[in-house]
């Protein structure tokens, strides 16, 4: 066992001495020549001139026919003027003018008369419906500076300029050298102990988002000298050099010391969560950095330091991310020592846009996958309190945001395929959900944090669902309750019931699974507690607490628990034993400001449909009569 | 000569019913499996659901020891408990929890003994320090639904679910055929009557940002039987076909009449400018719509038609454009008979956001290039007062507009290398800049469109430059006059001056083009005229106007006329002779609001850099001093 202990250098700091560093070590862009016709959303190295002028002849801007302007003087409607055939010729559009004629009559405007002659009823000015040389670009015009972004319609004017290639800034080759004895490529049935390496796809697919283009190594085993051969090897056909895990201080990391040994490391931990252990170095004026092995904060130093260097290599001072104002739906507690990156949702509901943290787990891509901005906690700061206005950098475009139903409570499947059967009617129609429990469901509900919250509150006094809930929390109305499902509730258990589990009272045999306080299932255990006369404290597994039915499956199913209390699908996709408790109702509980909205009414609609059914059936567990 | 006459439908109509009988025709998209770690940007035609479980097993989340968590039960930093070698096993982040054990002590809270005992200073509860199978992904969870758009992160998910590849919508294949006996494909030096076919590749670059796949066929030439064969060709092997120019009705348009033959034509002839002469129509389910031959008015039939055809492969059913509020700065006139697309430039000065329209001909792809913005002007609206507040559809993110620097007034080729200048040390800066004249300028910066003014205002008078001007223009101040550089004005003549013009009186000896009223060099002309008790009426081409030095020198370069007034270094761009009459002060005005900010201040350094100054004598015709 060996541990050293990081620096816990300041974000800004790190970044701006790294950066600086880089510049005066003459880190930058290199270019390259490519056609004109495949050049749109490159970015221009040297500005552009036009080499002819467009059009680059007198052409006829009509079909037509071409005459002398002089010609033409007098005509009217009562006094038509009469062109002989030598005095005019028909040009179509684009046709180049003969050097003897300067202006064109569209065709509608002549009248055909014999041999050859033509009558005009008024007179044409000199150049009139002609695009004379240059109309469009002159030659030796610059059409795009430096740095620009090309531009489909750009594509266009370098080729009328007869510019045929373009010099454009060569997309920096970003290398990633996936390390760690335990990561394997991805494949579909990995063994104990084998962790998918999928942060090499994750980090190329953000580079070739930014203009980058990622060359992905070999996975390199914990052996220092086989890291040290594959920084050399990257450093010499890379740009930028990202090392991936063994960034930190632990017996097998050994980022820091290869790159210390074949350049520098300017900083080794930064003060971010998450993200801190990570490397930034150099060797040989490319930049060498070491991010952390979890994927969330590794995207976190991603976002932060490889954005810049790529931002740098195209010149690009100041990026801003873009943001918005948001009020925070919970507190959100940090801790001074570090600048924290917290993934939320956002909603907008009732005209006000409410950010809901995510899971701060560092291992957790799911966070990242669901988040809609996230929230900088600067260090030095304790956090935020429920319902203050924070800043949140946006991870999606606003207008999508705004769009999005807010669907929140309960866990159950069937708001997956929900979400599904709406967004196949129309993709731009998108669900944020997020599961709270029932009675997280009516705390988002009252503090306008949803549009629609799913239920199952057992009352345990009238053994009724919902409605009394209803009546104590919305004493004053603003919620519609919409009929739901039925749905099977029960003891999962092992496949083949090894402890012999029969009824609530067996779940003492072994350890249980719980689900979280403020869960309709949470509540239903309570009761079910009590009704058998049982004692908590008893209960070995009482404080292991899931949020989803999936996740009491999951773990029953590996083995590090015996028994929890969930739903029918559930326990069907694990294999897993199922003995039944009861039915609920899972019902659907509506802003009252909400109903009526176009994303409600579809809701609703799919909610009713016949298609629906015919999946809860296939699902299994639900009654949907 | 032929002329039939087109339908004018209003877009909306067109665009409604044309799409109504795609999908009556079954128009819809195909779909594709391709591995989840190339999937970042495409989008999903299926629901993903996790395969296996993340993480599939019981793993470390951390550096330290696996115990059973009761063996740590009691333990404090007074009474600290003592493992023996058999109840722990060293573990290092992501390892696997051997079956005995049930918790995780950090390297950094153990202390190691004699013997393999190690001592711990807390008691640790069950599955502390483990991330516990299905912590971030549970099998059978849905990652994502059906017409997600697939991130970054969401590839890491998919891996991480045991999802190795995923089915996702196909992109559209969308056939381009070109068409014309005078288009050839891009070439340095064309001929005269050769139109540089450069459409396909704006075309092709457009589909590519809209997530579909561009087929360019060979040019086919104005025969009937040839498009017939082309068109047979494209249907079979693409999604959607476009048919460039022959749209129209004229000898030699026999798109129509194609489609017609193999297919249904639905409508013929929008009303809409530019962008009238469109085709709309399908054969075998597939639509082929036929394109104007100019680029402006085929790119409106791109954006309002094709773009909603790929949005309806992706099943978007409604994409609005961006689009903000913005004060016109000029009169805008239109006819009822269209709705009519203007492209506009967009400035933000002094905290208002101002439309200055571009060139309107069809034929002007520079007018897209520089456009910020389009401002629809709706069929039976005959346009827009100065001054009125109008909505512009953004085709620029508003944050770089609002950055931007506006520089306007006369023109001149310094500009846009000083434009160039400033993006190489900063890419995200930018300039926008418009040829409207000395006057122009003026004007600009009293109505709040522009931050700069280039001007060279003779004083008649006086004889001297810009100064009382804006003591007349500006006589309560609000602006600041930056001295600029010396330039040397002269008329420009055909190379060996055939003519044998030798000063101003001696324009009457050939064919003169003009530069629009307000400019600088039109009062110069002017007072040239006043001068040398010429008359106007005499002069051969006062009429024919042109914006820039470069038009100018084009012009006289093309045989179009014999001489103008302008800058030396257009003269010497074009292989002019030149005749010198005179140096003039060329001089930036400035907003005084504008004066001080970031913007103005890096425009004025490069100015007075010595690196311009090296610049404008390379170019020659300046005085630096």
């Amino acid at each position: 066992m060996r541990h050293n202990y990081l620096d816990n250098t300041p974000m800004e700091k790190a970044k701006e001495e790294y950066l600086s560093f880089l510049s005066d070590n003459s880190f930058t862009h290199k270019t390259e020549k490519i056609p004109s016709c495949e050049s749109a959303g490159r970015i221009l190295s040297e500005a552009v001139y036009a080499a002819i002028c467009s059009p680059h002849y007198n052409a006829s801007a009509m079909d037509g026919i071409a005459v002398k302007a002089k010609d033409t003087y007098g005509a009217s409607e009562s006094c038509p003027v009469v062109l002989s055939a030598g005095q005019y010729a028909v040009v179509d559009t684009g046709d180049p003018i003969p050097e003897e004629f300067d202006s064109v009559i569209m065709v509608e405007d002549v009248t055909e008369l014999d041999s050859g002659r033509v009558s005009i009823l008024s007179a044409y000015h000199p150049w009139q419906n002609i695009r004379q040389v240059g109309e469009d670009i002159c030659m030796g015009d610059m059409i795009a500076p430096s740095f620009t972004v090309i531009t489909p319609s750009l594509c266009g004017a370098f080729l009328a300029g007869g510019v045929l290639e373009v010099e454009v800034i060569k997309k920096p080759v970003v290398g990633i050298i996936p390390t760690g004895d335990e990561i394997v490529s991805p494949k579909a049935n990995p063994e104990k102990g084998e962790i998918i390496e999928f942060n090499s796809a994750v980090f190329s697919s953000m580079l070739n988002q930014w203009g980058a283009e990622a060359e992905i190594y070999d996975i390199i085993k914990d052996k220092k000298e086989l890291l040290k051969s594959a920084v050399e090897r990257g450093v010499a056909e890379c740009d930028i050099l990202l090392v991936l895990a063994g960034s930190s201080a632990g017996r097998d990391d050994y980022t820091s010391t290869v790159i210390s040994s074949l350049g520098q490391v300017l900083f080794h931990g930064i003060a971010v969560k998450p993200g801190k252990p990570a490397v930034l170095g150099a060797v040989g004026g490319v930049p060498v950095v070491g991010l952390p092995g979890y994927p969330v904060s590794a995207i976190v130093i991603m976002d932060e330091i490889v954005k810049k260097l790529v931002d740098m290599w195209y010149a690009v001072k100041e990026e801003k991310h873009a943001s918005v104002k948001a009020v925070l739906g919970k507190r959100v507690v940090s801790s001074l020592k570090y600048q924290e990156y917290i993934r939320v949702t956002l909603g907008n509901v009732g005209d006000r846009l409410a950010a809901v943290p995510l899971s701060r787990g560092a291992g957790v891509i799911t966070s990242f996958t669901k988040a809609d901005g996230i929230l900088v906690v600067p260090q030095n700061s304790e956090g935020f309190e429920a319902g203050q206005e924070i800043e949140i950098r946006l991870l999606k475009p606003l207008s999508q945001i705004k769009a999005s139903l807010i669907v929140t409570g309960s866990h159950d499947p069937l708001i997956d395929e929900l979400s599904d059967m709406l967004k196949k009617q129309d993709a731009s129609f998108s669900v944020t959900s997020s599961h709270v429990g029932s009675m997280g469901a009516i705390t988002a509900l009252k503090n306008g944090q949803a549009h629609l919250g799913c239920i199952h509150l057992l009352d345990t006094e009238t053994g009724k669902y919902n409605e009394s809930y209803i009546k104590k929390y919305f004493p004053d109305g603003g919620v519609k309750l919409v009929k739901g499902v039925g749905r099977v509730q029960g003891l999962m258990v092992r496949k083949g019931n090894p402890l012999g589990i029969k009824n609530f009272a067996d779940i003492v045999k072994g350890r249980y699974v719980n689900r979280q306080v403020g869960s309709g299932t949470r509540i239903l255990y309570d009761y079910l507690i009590n009704k058998n006369g049982m004692n908590k404290a008893d209960i070995d597994g009482y404080r292991n607490e899931e949020f989803t039915h999936t996740a009491v499956a999951a773990l029953i199913a590996a083995g590090n628990a015996d028994c929890g209390l969930g739903i029918y699908s559930a326990a069907k996709m694990y294999d897993l034993d199922f003995i039944e408790i009861c039915t609920e109702e899972y019902d659907v509980l509506i802003d009252e400001k909400a109903y009526g909205t176009p994303q409600v009414e579809r809701f609703l609609d799919i909610l009713k449909s016949e298609k629906f059914k015919d999946r809860l059936l296939q699902m299994g567990g639900y009654r949907v009569d």
